[in-house]
């Protein structure tokens, strides 16, 4: 059997892998499952899938390539555990839909928890979530369908309506025999809330909490009155920033009333923060969403678009080298050397911009610092540009052997980094305050900006200062 | 009073905030704190402190300048809640600690979970670690420097010693029992562990399990046996990715005997998956760390590195350049168009690079599948090679009036999208083979390809085609 392979450490160190697996998936079963498929023996595919994990099937599924993916799923859809669905990515989910049809993945859903079933159904097209929702038994549809009415990305829709309530009047002991009585609970949960008429939330009561009072206590001595709670409608990144915050595992869902509707647990939390990252990671990028498991068509055609519109940005800055042609001709050094301050810009602008997309994530830009953050930017900008403009103007002295050539790309340097620096740390902020993701435009607005200031600024000093 | 800011949500669209403010340092609270520490008002500074969460002073704290920082702190200083400490980033934190004085650090160390407790140490230098270390209490300082022998960023570091262990042999009635007289216990646990002889670890028992289960009954019947555990040298990456994977809320972590050593709860996770999506995010954009709440001189100092090793690069493309100097002497329209091709390259390969080093950080690239995502990498470079290949070659003799220079640019094109989409998915799969982050290193690695491909094909073929 194959180890896992070597654990890499954060700091870039290498270290001996645990001797431990702590997947179910190992490559030796992975590769097995390979051979399976390829053989097309189907009872030995369901074999090695039964003892899995559903989130090591859905890791399996989402490495195989499309027509092993489609013989694997083929192979366990009579016996397909409906908690795996949860656990796919878009791309793979479609194909196992696709291989399934609705009437077994409609079975499916009623078998899911409210939130993840919700879940599945958002990313559907509006016929085919038609077509499930009439494929459901009555009752399920009318929790689905209320889920769907909360707004995409918001509290409502991570929410899970099961959650374990007493009433204020009860005490430890009739909470526990209720405990041990009552067949219907989730089936695990870390935390009681506490109601009184009408489903209004009075306090939460931690498990820990309950475990360690006296049966005679009632609950309303022992709850935690005033806990912290969102309402439905609430962004999914705020509930993420408030659990990160304050290290929550768990928080009830409540409306404009005070009524209690459901629960978020941090597992769809991880979740969030880890779409979140992925988002602004990707967008940075220049992709819109991880293509890693889709098809070559499509995603040739999600990354073409980003593409072009950097294509109309470079065709600016071409326009700009154009107005200088003449410039050019008479000393073709320039031609050399003219990239070189654009990317540099282009660099130090994407510095100040991660910082600048990173910390508006994490809500470390507010009103209060604002402004310092971004005169520091543009002081970083100045101080490299000057330490930089050094460097690179004497080198292209020594090169070409021509002092000016030194002195205006030293200082078309510092204008750049200058321009970078601003223009890094304003557009992320100017565009989060108009409601635009600054992760997915900032990139184009910026280069735009270091490579017209870098062109315009060195090609015209050039002019003016060596012709 | 001021509202929070409007809520943006995710898909870019913005709606109205949440009526209830999420956190407790609303804007107002802020400022109110802001014009206390303008004004020199320390009492007035500690009563808008004092009811704060301890998160939130944190984020007070990070946000305030430099000057403003240190007076707040001075302010809270004689009754400064130990739990804020955790929270700080580490810019912070050091002046934290410089204005308390290592007394008071000390006696705040010895009241936080011994995982906060090493945690804070870790980021000390060797001197300030040692000073430490002497003003705590012995039996303390036994504990921190056994969590210190752990390497840095493994599960050892993340685990808090604190947990709740009974005998297989307890009953359930035995084990409530237990927890209601016992006083030592952590606030908040979600399981018990169930250990034989020598502390071994033979199952977990969820409380809601517990809960839910008769006094009469053994723990040995209802505790889940080989419960999922880690050994403590595993990285912390890979513990964030069992959590994730598997939807964990805590783990108990189990040394190479099978004795427990200690328990990792998932706040501590979503933090590691926090730095972890952080350090990709930012590394990716050439900066080490978040330095918005560092000082000038050292972000200068930072920043500077990396766009060093960028200017090495850019000389590397000018050189290029240099080579064709007669070429563009005589067709000075290459000199407009070379940015082109090189930033075409830069962003598709961007985008191929992005793709692989988040699936890498995911765990979705692994032997099956590495050659499959190269190849389809290579293949989109040659399609989207070819649309824009056909459209800038247009464009180009539209623009310039040379059918040929067309054709250049478009074939240039194909072969750099085409060595870009390679290069973008093989250097971070070549780097993670290594033991390098392939985070920090690729992107010049990268850009050095796209360069060299794009400058050197594009004049290469104009010089052999066009004079």
């Amino acid at each position: 059997m194959t180890g896992p392979a070597d654990a890499t450490f954060a700091d870039g160190t290498r270290r001996r892998p645990p001797e431990v697996a702590l997947y179910g998936l190992t490559p030796a079963v992975e590769q097995a499952i390979l051979d399976a498929v390829d053989a097309g023996r189907p009872n030995q595919i369901r074999g090695l899938i039964r003892p899995l994990h559903p989130a090591d099937v859905a890791d399996l599924l989402s490495r195989l390539d499309v027509n092993r993916r489609r013989a694997a799923i083929e192979a366990i859809r009579t016996r397909f555990d409906p908690e795996i669905l949860p656990y796919l990515d878009e791309a793979v989910r479609e194909d196992v839909f696709e291989v399934m049809g609705t009437r077994d993945v409609a079975a499916a859903l009623t078998e899911l928890d409210s939130d993840d079933a919700v879940d599945l159904m958002t990313d559907l097209g509006e016929e085919d979530r038609h077509r499930l929702l009439e494929a459901v038994p009555a009752a399920e549809s009318v929790v689905l369908e209320q889920g769907l009415t909360y707004p995409e990305y918001s509290a409502g829709r991570l929410m899970q309506r099961e959650v374990v309530a007493v009433p204020t009047h009860w005490t430890v002991g009739q909470t526990i025999d209720f405990m041990r009585t009552e067949a219907e609970l989730p089936e695990n949960f870390q935390e009681i809330y506490v109601v009184s008429a009408g489903n209004r939330l009075d306090g939460v009561i931690l498990l820990s909490r309950l475990l360690r009072s006296k049966r005679p206590v009632r609950v309303a001595d022992i709850m935690a009155t005033e806990p912290r709670s969102v309402p439905p409608a609430t962004d999914q990144e705020e509930v993420a920033q408030m659990f990160r915050r304050y290290g929550l595992v768990s928080t009830p869902v409540v409306d404009e009333n005070g009524r209690l509707l459901g629960r978020i647990t941090v597992d769809d939390i991880v979740d969030v923060i880890d779409e979140e990252a992925e988002d602004d990671l990707l967008k940075l990028g220049g992709v819109s969403e991880s293509d890693i498991a889709s098809g070559l068509v499509e995603t040739a055609r999600a990354r073409f678009v980003w593409l072009l519109v950097n294509l109309a940005t470079a065709f600016v800055a071409a326009s700009v080298i154009h107005m200088f042609e003449d410039t050019i001709e008479q000393v073709v050094a320039l031609a050399v050397l003219a990239p070189i301050v654009a990317s540099m810009g282009g660099n130090a602008g994407t510095q100040s911009l991660t910082v600048a997309v990173r910390a508006l994530a994490m809500r470390e830009i507010g009103r209060t610092n604002a402004l310092r953050v971004i005169v520091k930017e543009g002081a970083l900008g100045i101080i490299n540009g000057a330490l930089f403009g050094a460097i690179v103007g004497l080198v292209a002295y020594a090169w070409f052997g021509r002092p000016m050539l030194g002195v205006v790309i030293g200082l078309a340097l510092i204008l750049n980094l200058l321009a970078a620096g601003l223009a890094g740390m304003t557009i992320p902020l100017i565009l989060e305050r108009l409601g635009v993701d600054p992760a997915v435009a900032s990139g184009v607005f910026l280069t735009t900006v270091t490579d017209v200031v870098g062109f315009f600024a060195f090609l015209g000093l050039a002019t003016w200062l060596i012709l």
